[in-house]
């Protein structure tokens, strides 16, 4: 898997050439509004005194770290502010890989590409412990999948590209995993705002010295590009002594701090934007859900219904998810998505669909049409 | 010296626990107004459509990397933009250290103390040339610390925190040598709108592929806390490969891209805001100077005249620069600056005063009573 010349924008660069219209199915950003609070927060920001235009502490605003631990039930000191879930993962396996034993990060298959670019970012060995077929993970596979070259696992739910949430008991087996093998278990959890079956549970429910949970505000408040994330520390050392500590150096040696007006904004967003908002990003993701599967059902498609974030794999009959054929979906359908060979070995014969587009009902459509 | 627990801080904590008013003269962020451009640049995107909430490139947005390519004559596929340039310098340092051959890095005394840290980070061993006694780095004295263990040198021009800048020849020696010892040059420059005499010189005027140039708008803009920076790679490839298709990864892997709102507003600032705001911080900085150091010759200290950046490095008659003679300092003249140790060994007994605040005047007289 190459992370420098992602399939990500070879799919994008063919959909824009095509000698059609094609409905982008391909990335994974929000196409829907942010919190009201969020503007008024930026615009409130743009006028402040000069002073607040200066360097925030480096491990984040104050007042935005207390409002994340309260939220989230934890201490203040636990939380360290990042450039978005790619600084807060970046972080937490690097500093993982440092402190416990072995030469392996361990991630899950189908896998988000970054985390392998990560991993050899930081010159570990890769290893994969594959996904059930109905997309969980049994914590039996990932036992053998350990061993005491293990130092970090990588876990991330509600899952990219699976669309699973793994229930309270998995996560409370994965950190007691990562405990009895001495590694650190990184639990991205930045689609925990899309958790349509009321399934998910956070690693932050197990206490334990042994597991850190990343986060951003990229998907709940539909800003992925402005880079407001976060990492949760354990509260207590533990036999590798503090992880905070070790990632909020690093954090301040490598980027000072993070931005502050994206961080004033969200603090505001934070406090001010009411439930209601959420639930009305889940009712329209849940509608296009619904939608979806339909026109998959009609064609015949192999799938699991998500459960959480926001993106379907389905497996057509007699159609494998390979580069050409995502490219003649693209031509004949006039519908983009991502060959499943993009996320490693486990579903290369499906196809991945984003449902962050308002034409999903023109997708499925057209979907239904092709494969009748 | 110790980067994770900065005396910077102990000197901030002895100063606010002080019993009577003492004037910061410690911290380096500006005291003035930000661009008018800015804050309505930032104001403009709270309000754009929400498709540009999301990622932009993660080199930077488009037109601000040809903005800065424009301005500082080179290509836009030289620019990346970076979290500041904290992120600049860590990922020129990273590329360097990892490409050129050796264990060290090169950096010069007195010395920004995170330099050291990120060195320390990237597990380089550190060695120092001493600035001569004006200041200025003799070239010759480079050439003598370089060796074929020096894989990375870091210079930062106008300097913090000696206030000198190093003249054009100096510039193009530092490349040449670079080049013959087969190593990096890393040039900071991320205070040449502090340029008061006249004499600064980038290293981007010296076309070769073993220098980066790194800058920021923290300094220019009055927004050390929004975090935009850039690093200029070479634009053709050396020995090593490409360094700019490396620190793009890294980036790409740590970060995935800067904060968008801050990379939006000051992208308008850059373009709309003109020469005469620059000027006038300018102005302003030359008057605290001469007030600041007409005081230094009333207490009878040595000193060298800042011509950029704005720093004043001072020794006082039988009064060395010590975290002792500093709390003095604070708690009997109530004027706080950072003890000459913190930057390394050839300044340990000089005061460090950062300009950065509108008190230059009172801090002077307060200083000029003392010494009297």
């Amino acid at each position: 898997m190459d992370y420098e010349t992602p399939q990500f924008f070879r799919v994008m660069q063919y959909a824009s050439r095509a000698d059609r219209d094609v409905v982008d199915m391909v990335s994974g950003n929000p196409d829907w509004e942010p919190p009201e609070a969020l503007r008024d927060g930026l615009r409130t920001y743009a006028q402040a005194d000069s002073a607040e235009f200066q360097y925030p502490p480096s491990v984040g605003l104050t007042a935005l770290r207390e409002e994340i631990a309260s939220r989230r039930g934890v201490e203040r000191k636990q939380v360290l502010v990042t450039n978005g879930a790619g600084e807060a993962n970046h972080l937490a396996m690097s500093v993982g890989f440092e402190q416990f034993s072995g030469s392996e990060i361990l991630l899950v298959d189908p896998v988000y590409p970054y985390y392998v670019g990560r991993a050899q970012l930081l010159g570990a060995d890769v290893s994969f412990v594959s996904a059930d077929g109905d997309g969980q993970l049994s914590t039996d596979s990932v036992d053998d999948a350990m061993s005491d070259e293990t130092a970090v696992m990588v876990v991330n739910t509600p899952n990219n590209p699976l669309g699973v949430t793994y229930p309270k008991s998995t996560m409370a087996e994965l950190v007691q995993l990562a405990e009895s093998h001495d590694a650190l278990l990184v639990s991205d959890e930045v689609y925990d705002h899309f958790d349509y079956a009321g399934n998910f549970a956070s690693a932050l429910h197990v206490d334990s010295p042994n597991r850190v949970v990343t986060n951003s505000f990229s998907k709940s408040m539909a800003i992925t590009g402005w880079r407001v994330g976060y990492a949760i520390f354990p509260d207590r050392e533990g036999t590798t002594g503090d992880l905070f500590d070790r990632a909020r150096t690093q954090h301040m040696l490598t980027n000072v701090t993070g931005s502050r007006p994206a961080q004033q904004a969200v603090y505001d967003a934070l406090r001010e934007t009411p439930p209601e908002y959420y639930q009305g990003v889940r009712d329209r993701l849940v509608e296009r859900i619904e939608t979806f599967t339909t026109a998959l059902d009609a064609a015949g498609a192999a799938y699991t219904k998500p459960e959480g974030s926001f993106y379907v794999l389905a497996r057509f009959p007699e159609f494998p998810g390979t580069m050409d054929n995502v490219e003649t979906l693209i031509d004949e359908a006039g519908v983009a998505g991502m060959p499943g060979e993009a996320f490693g070995e486990s579903r290369s014969d499906w196809i991945r669909f984003a449902l962050v587009t308002p034409r999903v009902e023109t997708a499925a459509e057209r979907l239904t049409t092709y494969f009748e």
